[in-house]
């Protein structure tokens, strides 16, 4: 039996060790979507538990309290965190096989230097524990950034955004790591949405354009890309049910846009087709300014309406949307190609049996812009665990070039998630390494050695184009 | 090499051979759904010949032979039951890596004490010995239910049955064994069948109400809910095509089942409202009784329709049904939840790409009312292989607490089917034992032992909320 | 760790090792599905280097290349072979994990018997070394197939074809292996495609009849199928994005086809019901003459248009299609069944998700033609790695019977590409080579050595009826 969570956790060859301890583990972090708060990093937060840093807004955790029959007051609610704490220590310990399991280990060793196991036994030991150490210097905000090797990290913002602290934190010489704004047009997406309007006036007011017809619309983007570009943003984010494709033409965009601009019901294919139009005018503006687009599918959101609705959005009531057709995902894509405004591209799907659908897509628009150009992103959400990285790397490695993968993003809105960084290297050096243990492989340590550091790190400094010092 | 199926079959590690022989294999059987006839357990069935046991109505065989090409003279027609045996040991021999191949060589170790290997060279020598165990006592249906350590199991039942051989089963006090019914309304929702009429005359004359519109329908199966509540019914069982939502009103259903007792042509449009209304009726009703619901989906059935029609449904011709799209599953499910009337769920899906999907809606509704409120249900018909079952319980721990699942059951209409449950056993062991020896959880024989005896028994009767001893 | 592609390559255990080398590697090749030209057989073609055999047509090997950046003047542009050849060497080490870098390795030590590792350091050596082999006799296509223990291979034919090279391979004395036809009505399907009406007058003229209407072109297909039968031909191939079902009345039908030859656009709609009208009548016709229907799907092509456009098809722009319904495949097969027109039929889905759902919907089509009369077709082209092809074998083992499995085939256009016979004959050997050790399938040497050879070579000479002697 091996050491539960061992300096080799999930290490199982000499080939595996080699290579995480060699080669992954010196690596630094670049965290090229997440979604810190850049307030909270600008002023330095400080934690006064450790149920405020691990409950007060995980949603990963809160689903699985629910899943154990605990109180909604000891979830979400105003009960004391001693006993938040308490019911989540007796979830916990029921969570074999969960990625959260390890996660939470691998935060209280390498944060709190706990190297025990948390269930209710342990329970109390554990909060003392960790609440005397975030008492100590080191335990901010900033700190745990800078002490888990993270040279740059982009936050996921409102086109209307002032970026205000994205620029406190580039003035700020005692910080140094970047912290960069990514584009998430989110807002803008959404023409049903009741403030859809409302939304439009203040993105005009952000961009100095008055948005009153599509092209206006077009043009406020515009601005405001120029704007995030100055402020260092190479990326972009956008999240939908599905990668859809429904051309129309120009004037019925407008008419489209027109009928929302007025609070009038838009119906789902105009809805489509309006969402169509404008994906393929911002690929067109990435590509010119050389951003990176990220396209997240496969979410079905508030399913569960009246707690969602109370609760507010992202507080675990998401699903995987099996309705995630690779055809128009290929139809939208080359769009964007024909119109010479196919972006340098991240693809994310919530449902893993995409992984081979979305790997054979990618491959039909590779192009000598970059390697790798257009990229599988990582095991998203649901996805995270130890079987869902291992399969996606697996499908990416059958099916392209695993070589030039820009690998792992915490997508998290916690500072001690940079485990999920070691979670990853540790995974892909077991798989790599089983490879070459089973002769799949030739034992190369250059090689295979320059793969690790390039996935861990090196190929996204690279294909964001940071200016970020490449270590050897 | 491991020995053949020997008693650490499937036990590959230390872990998994402690936690199956010290905690899973002493733990009682609490079948929730299966397919057993009562009245044969009321008359206790006795079985001439190991073909009769095995052949005469499992249609997982059937399906083996056809593949084998086997003349079905042999298979369901009227050749000697010696010559269909010898068909069958043909077959087997081929099926390598098949459940039914670890399935049938278990239940000639438990049943009959045979420890060989049933080829087409064994096939007289089982034969004979089978046969001869046959006539032995404690071989009868009731005996061999108790043998298998069976505490309760649940039967399916239409809701215009009687129940009569339950009420005799439990006024019998020479059986130990708990045989309850389940409610299963599935010609009830079937409303483009051609018998759809007729039955609603059926119900209406078992419940003593004349089912005239929809209205009296709701009425008249309160009253069979009534009554299966007072014989012990604890769940009810749905089985569709896939999870649809299609809602409408009242007046509207009211119209479509007018036209349906009048036999008009009901629309697949109008099929899915109907269904969605009833649905969300008997979920709240479910709920008020504290019945688990269970929705059983992705099947698409008597795909050959000459020989289905010919020999009659489960006869071997259904197919997984691929379109089983979670975004309506869970609108189905929010609508019951925001009703006020969600009940404790067990979801199944035949098809095993919708194992991560069925793990995030499950998550989506969880509450207060129980640990696991919401399951998804063990690895069903096609997918009770061993890597079925592992893929199944791999995605529900990465997703949610396997620790809350409620586990096996048979689906079978054999007597011999509860070697399933210990095939279930030492695969749950294997997996947790690989976990635990990966130094993925830590090994605490109480917490893990805990967990084995949860899952393999424990969590069911708190689900169900049998009265039923809880072993330690 | 075990030495890179060594002569164990793949067989981890004892077990694995007797079944391959005893029994597999000595079977003969039987590859009844490929796209090699019988011209270049019959014109026994050479090549003058190593990236004419690799790089001239191969779009796997492009599509890894664009992947890594590399710019299309290197891919299939007029850059020199030798640097079209050093760029493809710094691809392929970056393959870790792809099976073209398992293939490339096997063909270099197969048919250049170099033992190395291929990289960017080597690319010179293997340069050199493999342009001298191919001065060498016995690196003309002929040898290589008969070197490769090739009996008998198939290619795929358009029916307006008139087989002139086959016809010249079959009157050769001196070429030992027997090159046939197999049926591919691609063109007469494509009912939309803009040089349909005049393949139409093709089909006519190459059948002896005017094809004006829908009887008549059903007329042309019989002719043709005769003629292709005459000439050894016992397969069939269709490929569409997926299995349509869509029935109408002939009279319907007519008139679509009438419309086609007119050269008037086609709905999608109609589309289906011509192709749905096609492969009815044709299945009735491949069971008359004996044929083998294959039916592949899951497929979109071309989706990078522009390119795609430029370079033709089959130039590595095409993806899995997720969109593969497996209720109207099962109402395909259904309709083929009722009219009793359901011939011995291979289905393959380019979308690995679809596994377990063909997997039982060949099940419900069993009958005692033969032994596994309907077929799940081996994991198909992006699927083709070692974990496509052993979740392919779970499956088909789990729900059927992989005994009675027809295996490998190259689907290749490469002279070298048997070497995938081998590498799928490792990998199935491994598969049962772990049931076995891990005490799921007894050992028994005879058996499971005769499995081996049946599913390496015998079952697919006994299903398609090949003339061919059969090995012990």
């Amino acid at each position: 039996m091996r050491p539960f969570m061992g300096e080799d956790f999930l290490l199982e060859s000499e080939t595996a060790r080699v290579l995480y301890h060699k080669f992954a583990s010196a690596m630094p972090i670049l965290d090229y979507h997440c979604h810190l708060s850049p307030e909270e990093i600008a002023k330095n937060r400080r934690f006064s538990n450790i149920a405020e840093v691990w409950l007060a807004s995980d949603h990963y955790k809160w689903r699985l309290m629910r899943a154990n029959g605990v109180e909604e007051a000891y979830i979400t609610g105003d009960a004391p965190d001693r006993e938040k704490f308490r019911r989540w220590t007796m979830t916990l310990e029921k969570a074999i096989g969960n990625p959260i399991y390890h996660w939470s280990h691998l935060e209280l060793q390498r944060y709190f230097d706990y190297h025990g196991v948390l269930n209710a036994d342990t329970a109390d030991e554990v909060w003392q524990h960790c609440n005397e150490r975030l008492q100590e210097p080191g335990m901010d905000a900033r700190s745990l950034i800078v002490k888990s090797g993270v040279t740059l990290l982009c936050t996921t913002d409102d086109p209307a955004d002032d970026l205000r602290w994205h620029r406190m934190l580039r003035e700020d010489d005692t910080f140094p790591v970047q912290v960069l704004p990514a584009f998430r047009p989110e807002a803008a997406m959404k023409i049903t949405d009741f403030g859809f309007a409302d939304y439009m006036e203040r993105l005009g007011a952000a961009a100095g354009v008055a948005v009153t017809d599509f092209a206006s619309l077009k043009e406020a983007l515009v601005r405001r890309l120029i704007f995030f570009d100055s402020m260092g943003c190479a990326a972009s984010d956008h999240s939908s049910d599905y990668a859809m494709y429904e051309p129309a033409k120009e004037a019925e965009i407008e008419e489209i846009f027109g009928r929302a601009l007025s609070r009038k019901p838009i119906s789902r294919t105009d809805e489509l087709k309006y969402q169509t139009a404008i994906l393929l005018f911002l690929a067109g503006e990435y590509k010119k300014l050389g951003f990176v687009m990220q396209l997240h599918f496969g979410v079905k959101r508030d399913c569960d309406r009246g707690r969602a609705g109370k609760l507010g959005p992202d507080t675990g009531f998401d699903c995987i949307d099996t309705h995630t057709p690779s055809a128009s995902l290929a139809e939208l894509l080359n769009a964007m190609a024909e119109g010479g405004g196919l972006p340098k591209t991240v693809l994310y799907s919530l449902n893993p049996a995409d992984n081979a659908a979305i790997g054979t897509v990618i491959g039909c628009f590779q192009d000598s812009t970059c390697p790798g150009k257009i990229q599988q992103g990582s095991a998203w959400w649901f996805n995270d665990s130890r079987q869902g990285m291992t399969d996606q790397m697996t499908s990416l490695a059958n099916l392209g070039l695993l070589a030039n993968f820009i690998g792992m993003l915490t997508d998290s809105r916690s500072f001690l998630s940079y485990t999920r960084h070691e979670y990853f290297r540790r995974i892909l050096c077991s798989l790599m390494g089983r490879w070459v243990e089973n002769g799949e492989y030739p034992w190369d340590e250059e090689r295979l050695g320059g793969m690790v550091k390039d996935i861990a790190y090196r190929n996204a400094v690279r294909y964001f184009g940071f200016d970020l010092e490449m270590p050897e």
